[in-house]
């Protein structure tokens, strides 16, 4: 059955980031957006299951880069420097890893973001097959690898080979809503030999699908490539991976050559400020790469480092970090951040059914209610105030309900297919066994 | 009647920022600390109201800096450039204000920060006496003065009359659990004469009374300043500022001779990552504050630029931003953040008698609930990694319940003396008017 969500706002995300006054979003009974914008001028609502929401209706937003299971070791040894929080504290960790924590840390890595507001979110992790069995608990959306890398003991031809096989089973994107997509998710340049990016690229543009990689985080990990090629986007130029769909997450480290090629060729970033702050990596060139008009969205990375997977936090550190490198406080304003996690996170991964509130394209929907000092001022506001109180005072905290393919999986702040308590009380099982 | 309040974990933000497992916080009918640790090792309880709560312990917050009442101006014209937005959006709104809107804006202001566990707010702004009222309705704490500030029609003399009557008439301190502490509120070196800096030194050193005052927030806007005695700092000197007790908001552009000599005279800082991020004025050299032993608690700045009262946000800002500036991704670790939002924030401004649960201090506390994805991996984790959860996943979204000198002033997450949806209106009313 088809549904009618009418509020006194909402926010379709479109280029402008349009405040629409008294609107309404249809959803058809496939769980796609049909219309968008003022009840004034909306079609006859025939049939339609109609819901007056008294607060702000965006559009789910979309998590770039992330490790969700990685909520078993949240806040781990995070006071480290990196390398041996890595050896000492993760690494052995991890070791103990088995397929039912990754269940257990996805499913509540779902929940969490769903309660934010965080429909989709681009993964990469280890025992992908049941991240994605976690994902279609949940209910939320997830475009999905798991990790290519060359280790000792681990073999990236057969993970390659792996990742063919479940796509070529499976198809690259299925589920109600299609809510799975499948990826290749190569690591990093310094983890793979360029032959293993070769396959890759090769493999991946095959089948159409998208390639996520880490790309130039730490200032000193991509050496060798840079010796050798000049630099990381240059490496990827070369072994035909911005041939195909590319998301480069962190992207932190970049020439004005890298970020013209990375544009020219259509590759997006995932900028995870929050993760680059907290483990002292840098701050991305965001003006830069939005000038340039390389399609650009937010990422939380990992919750064992960044430590959340609360995307809003990303939409105001975006802005803070701009503002602070380039010196200029107009730089990214709340409506270009809000931007940037949404229709920014979908462009970036290469999807355009999601990420706005348009026809056609899947309703993720998020609804924040206004009981909060947040909106004192009330909604008689000018457009753009009312965008700053939501992106600089409100952001999760009032995220009330959220529907994903025109199907709510949030009411009342509470997730409806999953138990909160006994997803929380599973995770703590597992993080005790990776801790002894 | 005393209180014992007992909790899984309560961390009495001690210098080593300790963890205390099953540990008890009495509290005597004065509404001081009696006792706080270990309950293996509590007194007997004879008498006492027993209070279990679930969650984590610690002291209020202490937001070192604010305009709170500015809540009124939440993100109006946030995304101008500076000057334009004083002139063109602060300043005309704020000729429209009235007495009464102020007491609105600090009530709702003084509700907002109590709901994210600040007990404590350092503030400056106009029509002080009402805000001073609305701190006492609502029942949170506060250092206050009124603006002395040399602007056309503003008589910088009179200003400091008026704070040295009130002052001589009420007491540097005074209302129940001695929620009230006057101070004087220099606006900056850069809006007030040399003649006035000497006079506000004067007369509040001889009340034993805080300066407040905005200390090189923009790297040019001291430039007369430093042409004529080398830096802020030296001009506050120089007029016997540093003599008495002072806090330096923001004092982002230092040299290394400014912070040895902040710290040889034992003037405080209120750190302000948020609004130097957001207003690009930079990062202050808090790694370099914190070795020279300045006393640095953290600070929102006011609502209408930063834009909110949480000072948990400022908690994870005042690392990363750290971080990002020494490079070093284990600069300002979790507790330490925490600490500086706590006996950091006391410290800085002087004040012996909160920040920290030690008997003798007031029982200003704040109870965080466990029921989150934040906790879920548990309570049985190393003291850091518990730290780290609440610091940097949990934040003010679990903050329930919260007292001040012993009298709870918030419930299950909303304030019990204040009715905030009647509060909110009011700043509605209010912001219409001044907007108009
Ligand atoms: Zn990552
Ligand atoms: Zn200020």
């Amino acid at each position: 059955m088809s549904q009618r969500l009418r509020a006194p706002v909402v926010l379709p995300a479109d280029p402008a980031c349009s405040v629409v006054r008294d609107g309404v979003v249809d959803v058809d009974d496939t769980g796609r957006v049909s219309y968008c914008g003022p009840a004034a001028t909306a079609p006859p609502a025939a049939g339609a299951r109609v819901a007056e929401l008294p607060g702000i209706l965006l559009p789910g937003l979309v998590n770039a880069h992330a490790h969700s299971p990685m909520v078993l070791l949240r806040g781990m040894g995070g006071d480290l420097p990196l390398l041996r929080w890595l050896r000492e504290v993760i690494w052995p960790a991890e070791a103990r890893l088995r397929p039912d924590d990754v269940h257990a840390g996805m499913l509540l890595g779902a929940v969490e973001m769903l309660r934010n507001g965080v429909t989709t979110s681009a993964e990469m992790y280890f025992h992908a097959e049941r991240m994605a069995e976690a994902v279609l608990a949940a209910g939320s959306r997830v475009v999905l690898g798991g990790p290519i890398i060359d280790l000792p003991g681990l073999d990236w031809r057969s993970m390659i080979a792996e990742t063919e096989r479940w796509i070529d089973v499976d198809g690259l994107v299925f589920g109600a809503g299609d809510r799975v997509e499948l990826s290749y998710a190569a690591h990093s340049a310094y983890m793979l030999p360029v032959d293993a990016l070769r396959e890759i690229a090769k493999s991946a543009s095959a089948r159409g699908a998208l390639v996520q990689i880490h790309v130039a985080e730490a200032p000193d990990e991509d050496e060798r490539q840079r010796a050798e090629h000049g630099s990381v986007p240059r490496l990827l130029d070369h072994v035909g991976l911005l041939d195909g769909r590319l998301i480069a997450a962190h992207a932190v480290h970049l020439s004005d050559e890298d970020i013209a090629l990375l544009a020219a060729r259509g590759a997006g970033v995932a900028h995870c400020p929050g993760s680059n702050a907290k483990l002292a990596s840098g701050i991305a060139r965001l003006t830069d790469l939005r000038n340039a008009s390389v399609p650009v969205g937010l990422g939380t990375d990992g919750p064992a480092s960044n430590d959340d997977l609360d995307l809003w936090e990303e939409v105001q550190l975006a802005p803070m970090l701009a503002r602070l490198s380039t010196q200029d406080s107009t730089a990214v304003t709340a409506a270009d951040a809000l931007l940037l996690a949404t229709r920014g996170g979908a462009e970036a991964l290469g999807r355009s059914d999601i990420g706005s509130l348009e026809p056609g394209r899947w309703a993720d929907l998020v609804h924040v209610d206004l009981d909060d000092p947040a909106f004192a001022t009330g909604l008689d506001v000018p457009d753009d105030q009312l965008v700053a109180n939501l992106v600089w005072a409100a952001g999760s905290r009032r995220v009330r309900d959220v529907w994903v393919a025109g199907e709510q999986v949030v009411a009342e702040g509470e997730a409806t297919r999953v138990d909160r308590a006994a997803a929380q009380a599973d995770v703590r099982t597992a993080a005790a066994r990776l801790r002894a």
